[in-house]
């Protein structure tokens, strides 16, 4: 055909489809955010989101990406010197120890192939050896590989050392169970555009009292940053917030709320299981050890060029998948399962996926991988 | 699941689903209709709905839904006493029908069951024995059936007598070929909810220069719909236009446009083929003696409940289908392929019918509709 109207699917883990009513609420008037309306809507943005964190903490609002919460973790618990512990496992791991590395801590990477989760006991180990240690820099989801690590184990030995639990939950939170107060997690940081259904700009951080005191003393360079300022100006920001972003925040979490936490989580459960039963069907193999629901890596079939795939898909199907990065490009794709999804958006992935690989030349029976998530579905009853 | 999230899908013959960028063109600034500015918006985009009717002839603007435009053909053509053909094989023929004697025609019904075309002889002979019949009215595609008309041919044989043709194209133009001018027909009458991507609430008429001349002299009661005000008022209109939808019109027809008529055409007559090869893989029936490419009517196996599965499908689903009307109500399903759609709205449907199916008690092999319709898109290269 010559030419024809395509639909363009977002299935990479992140930024993630907004729904219509989000990108509605940002189409609003710009007001001034320095008056009690702007910070009003603000408020209940960051109430709601506490919801969201399952926290009693407040959460703050940066303008930033999720790389810049992240840079603010360590910028107000790192000071040059410091004993930390990074896990990594993948690319975002991998950015914690650039960031401990920039602020001169004295680092203790638990560095894992990509694709492997960290076992608690490695940390306890470290721990044991090292009670001097500041902070544990953990990534819930480790979005490079798709692997889920055990936050809530860790945090579980963190919680009796005098280190703070840090976690980077950008593509994690709401995709994957999370209970920062219960689960005793010190800092949680996160950005919007993945799990909360937003476009990106805006990153949120939440830090429990344990973790206040450390910032409150933290003597490193900050300023932008410096979350003394943001814990002071709660619910309102230190330096202009992004208005428009804000009324989308809000609107969002709305939604978020109103389906419950743990309607999400189990929502996020239910299309991980269907993506990954179309997968398995299509004869693929998972590249993750430990697979979350944010998203589903496989390994690309020997003799199948895996970029040149992903390509395909999002310029001649619409279908925007996440390939591999760093040394795994062309390797693994990732087929995100994260944010406004529901069944037949997975659906549609695993027929673009069919459609694609069959293509390639890789022998899939079409049909199979839609088969075995659609039974999936209707054994959850959805 | 307790509750989850759910998107819709719009699969019924309109309203069709509108693009984002036509919601967006109405909520622009409702300016006031009398200006320069409003008129040039509504000029340009009634002349870029030429092309989509293939005619020199103006396309004019009503604001109602395209029933109002119905009307406006019957009142503008047809005098009590006045001699007139109609086609009627499902519920819109027989509106013709119902239209021409609300005006106290002389009606010559060319009654068909429903799921029938008319034969373009049928036309022949009953013209051949009435020189006098004055419009032949005619339905591209018979939206209760799903059946497409050869209006083509029967224009043919209409062309040479001093009958108007007349076709009500309301959920056919753009899905089914129709080339006004070259066809020789006099009055296409559309709606914009369906081909046009368009949230409804405006309908649009074109008329021949043989079909002005009867118009002009039309004696019949009407004012709303007097055509005579809106040909001489083009492409102004002679009562105030819905502002905002004339915003939306002109951003549908410049897209619509740049696809291209003969690729919309192209593209919905593929959508049509993989939804036929999808519903007769999982061994249903169509109901269509002479289907078209708005829509695929099949019927309801035996022992399943036609009426209850549209309604689980819309409401357990969210994919909107349209089940039978009147006497067909509960007896067959009508799968619409029409409008802003691409293949992947195909295979949402088609897995949404296997898992509803199956859900029904009907042994459907998952997975089967949907690979039966990957093969057809496989096949064109899409």
């Amino acid at each position: 055909m010559a030419k024809m109207i395509r639909k363009n699917y977002l299935m990479a883990p992140g930024p993630t489809p907004v729904p219509f009513d989000v990108l509605l609420a940002g189409a609003q008037d710009t007001i001034h955010h320095r008056t009690p309306q702007y910070v009003s809507i603000q408020k209940e943005a960051l109430e709601g989101a506490k919801k969201l964190f399952v926290t009693e903490n407040n959460v703050m609002l940066l303008s930033s990406s999720g790389t810049g919460a992240m840079e603010a973790a360590v910028a107000n618990l790192v000071e040059k010197g410091d004993k930390v512990i990074v896990v990594s496992a993948g690319k975002f791991g991998e950015r914690w120890a650039l960031l401990c590395k920039k602020f001169e801590s004295n680092m203790i990477e638990i560095k894992l192939n990509w694709g492997e989760a960290v076992a608690p006991e490695q940390i306890k180990e470290v721990l044991d050896a090292n009670p001097d240690v500041k902070a544990v820099f953990t990534t819930l989801s480790e979005t490079s590989t798709g692997v889920v690590h055990p936050v809530k184990e860790i945090a579980e030995i963190v919680k009796d050392t005098k280190a703070v639990m840090v976690v980077d939950t950008i593509s994690g939170l709401l995709a994957q169970p999370l209970k920062m107060d219960e689960w005793n997690i010190d800092v949680v940081v996160t950005g919007v555009q993945k799990g909360f259904m937003m476009p990106p700009g805006v990153a949120l951080i939440s830090v429990s009292k344990k973790a206040e005191e450390v910032i409150k003393n933290c003597k490193s360079p900050r300023y932008y940053f410096d979350l003394n300022a943001y814990i002071k100006k709660y619910p309102d920001s230190p330096y202009t917030p992004p208005v428009n972003l804000g009324y989308q925040l809000k609107k969002a979490v709305e939604m978020l709320n109103e389906e419950g936490i743990e309607n999400i989580w189990e929502r996020h459960a239910l299309m991980a299981d269907a993506t990954r039963a179309g997968v398995k069907a299509m004869g693929l193999e998972l590249f993750a050890k430990r697979p979350g629901n944010v998203l589903t890596s496989v390994k690309v079939p020997e003799g199948i060029d895996g970029a040149k795939l992903v390509k395909d898909l999002r310029d001649n199907w619409g279908v925007t998948f996440a390939g591999g990065q760093d040394h795994v490009k062309g390797k693994i794709i990732r087929i995100a399962h994260l944010g406004y999804m529901s069944q037949f958006d997975v659906i549609v992935g695993l027929s673009a996926l069919e459609m694609a690989f069959k293509k390639a030349g890789y022998n899939v029976e079409l049909g199979s991988a839609v088969k075995a998530a659609e039974e999936v579905f209707l054994k959850a009853g959805v």
